[in-house]
């Protein structure tokens, strides 16, 4: 493997930021300054006074979203704070440019206060025709997001919620049709509460998912626990021991945890066509080779070196480019099952080893603009 | 002359907005993805956890300054929010790249409150190289600036104010070598007290100039005049009456304030060889062909179609091509005394019709940001 990480210090080493401001035309003439800026700006100007709305055609509204973190939960990084975590904010910007022609632009915040991101993101909302949310902690993540969509007129989407849900849920849906086993009737078991694991297995239950129990750092989020969070309190199970214990007789394990946490036995202990998606990043619940040596039939992880990578860029650069392009300002559950729905058939024939599109799949963003 | 409302509406109707986020490198394989986003990515985030201060070279800080107004006081058309100011903001970071090599982002606030505006750039400031303040109207404008400068460690600068300030020094040097005049002596009166009119007085008053009296819509800014703003107080003078009064037997107009507020026998009324500087736009104090015609020996405007055009964009782009270059964080009386001597020496042999560089001259941008 090549060093990564000495490539991405180089490369801003010598570029600084990988992202720039391009003009959509250059200004050569005293034409191009009284065209594109004094005295000819004042018209649109006066247009957008005259109907607001209007400013999402003719202002980079109608193309451009904000990546907003306040660096309290950066990858595998945890709270490195907003400077450390505006290298992955550009990161995730060049994707949405690359794969939606999305223009997006990163802004991370000095504040972790939930009042204050929410008040700071509604003052910054006029710029945007959409607010993409990243790497926010749980439960703050949850009031941050559902309180924005209220708030604002434009779509507001918490990527490592729901993009995670609606990868994930794609990826089940093509894993279950290998194991010829259904949604509803297969038993879940999860590992992690945070903003992903709560997103899953909501969007699962939405898909119509009935038996899904969930685990923390302190094993099974079971009912009689104390001091839940209204989150898992809504999401809780009779399942009360250890994660060693609730996976047994599992069909489905979906892990967005902690590296190493399952072991071959666990792999054993659950049902016969076991599915294991060990999802943490950037190394898994276990291994997936040696989740398939334990007999899993269907493995996926967040690593591009084995089969069946779940990653979050195959949602939303094609997401935003639908909502943008069809003036959507809400993203219900509806159209996150539509996404789900559309990544998953672009496998015409799901194998073991094949579940869900690659990341660089071209078919992959129209497609799930087109379900929007 | 060409209809550029129509040109600029009818851009922004294709276009949408005028800027684009361009990617420095594209992604197009995994070792890209793997380089540029997740698991290289972590790296730089790391060194900025380590090292915060070296956010200024590993991500876009390096390059990149924000636009930001919260549409108070816009070009011509005053209070339209912040909607409606965008594409000025967006025709700004235009300017900022084209002739600075700057990267600039338009941020427009939703609220007009000092304290929510203060707040609001401090939080998003961890994304930026430099503040840009745009179109805040007087009096919140000083203290927003004043504020955010000894909060932030980038540089903070109102352009409205300080930008226009340099560049009338500029031209008023060399126009005063013209007429063969000293600043330290001559007379000038001043029409316009807002953030213009009081940054380019404070200057004028830096630079060496002893007789500034400045008029507002009520007339001259008496000091026994009531309820003069602590601005207003710092520059009133003992000249009481009318505009019409007090250019008499001035040396110097400068007018940042209302078109046509200036007659031909008011020009009269001036001393010999006086200097007009009428920059209200895009409609002059008086046009300067006019004044011209009643006797005065210079004259300069905002207006392209004129000799001598005062245009910030002489500034504001090298200005911080400078600082972010130098990593100079406080923009202090001496770089704006510098900014302007350098500007003013890039004219020659200054004469009535050539006081100031063209816009278009590419030896500007270089020379101010040297200047730093």
């Amino acid at each position: 493997m090549k060093d990564y990480n000495t490539l991405a210090v180089d490369a801003r080493k010598k570029n600084g930021g990988m992202i720039f401001t391009g003009l959509k035309t250059k200004l050569e003439t005293i034409d191009d300054l009284a065209t594109y800026y004094t005295p000819g700006i004042a018209q649109p100007c006066r247009e957008i006074a005259e109907h607001p709305e209007r400013s999402k055609q003719l202002t980079i509204r109608k193309n451009t979203v904000a990546v907003i973190s306040d660096g309290s939960a950066v990858l595998g990084l945890g709270n490195i704070g907003p400077e450390a975590a505006l290298p992955v904010m550009e990161g995730k910007s060049m994707l949405f440019k690359q794969f939606g022609g999305v223009d997006a632009f990163p802004i991370v915040l000095a504040t972790q206060d939930t009042e204050e991101i929410i008040e700071t993101v509604k003052r910054i909302a006029p710029t945007f025709g959409g607010i993409n949310l990243e790497d926010i902690s749980a439960p703050r993540c949850f009031e941050i997001e559902e309180r924005l969509k209220e708030a604002l007129d434009i779509p507001v989407f918490h990527d490592d919620q729901h993009g995670t849900a609606i990868v994930v849920l794609a990826a089940l849906i093509n894993a279950l049709k290998v194991v010829e086993k259904k949604l509803e009737t297969v038993r879940i078991v999860m590992s992690g509460s945070g903003a992903a694991g709560v997103a899953i297995a909501k969007l699962l239950k939405t898909a119509g998912a009935k038996n899904i129990e969930l685990a923390d750092s302190k094993g099974m989020v079971c009912c009689t626990r104390d001091n839940l969070n209204s989150q898992k309190q809504e999401l809780c199970s009779l399942n009360c021991g250890s994660l060693a214990d609730g996976i047994k007789n599992a069909d489905v394990f979906i892990g967005v945890s902690k590296a190493g946490i399952v072991t071959k036995d666990m792999v054993r202990s659950m049902n016969e066509n076991a599915i294991i998606f060990a999802l943490a990043n950037p190394t898994p619940e276990i291994m997936p080779d040696i989740a398939k040596s334990a007999g899993a039939a269907v493995v996926a992880s967040g690593r591009s070196d084995f089969p069946n990578q779940i990653n979050n860029v195959l949602v939303f650069p094609g997401l935003f480019r639908g909502l943008l392009d069809k003036g959507v300002t809400n993203v219900t559950d509806a159209i996150k099952l539509n996404a789900a729905t559309a990544l998953a058939n672009l496998v015409e024939n799901p194998t073991a080893d094949k579940v869900i599109p690659l990341p660089f799949d071209e078919n992959v963003a129209p497609a799930i603009a087109n379900s929007v």
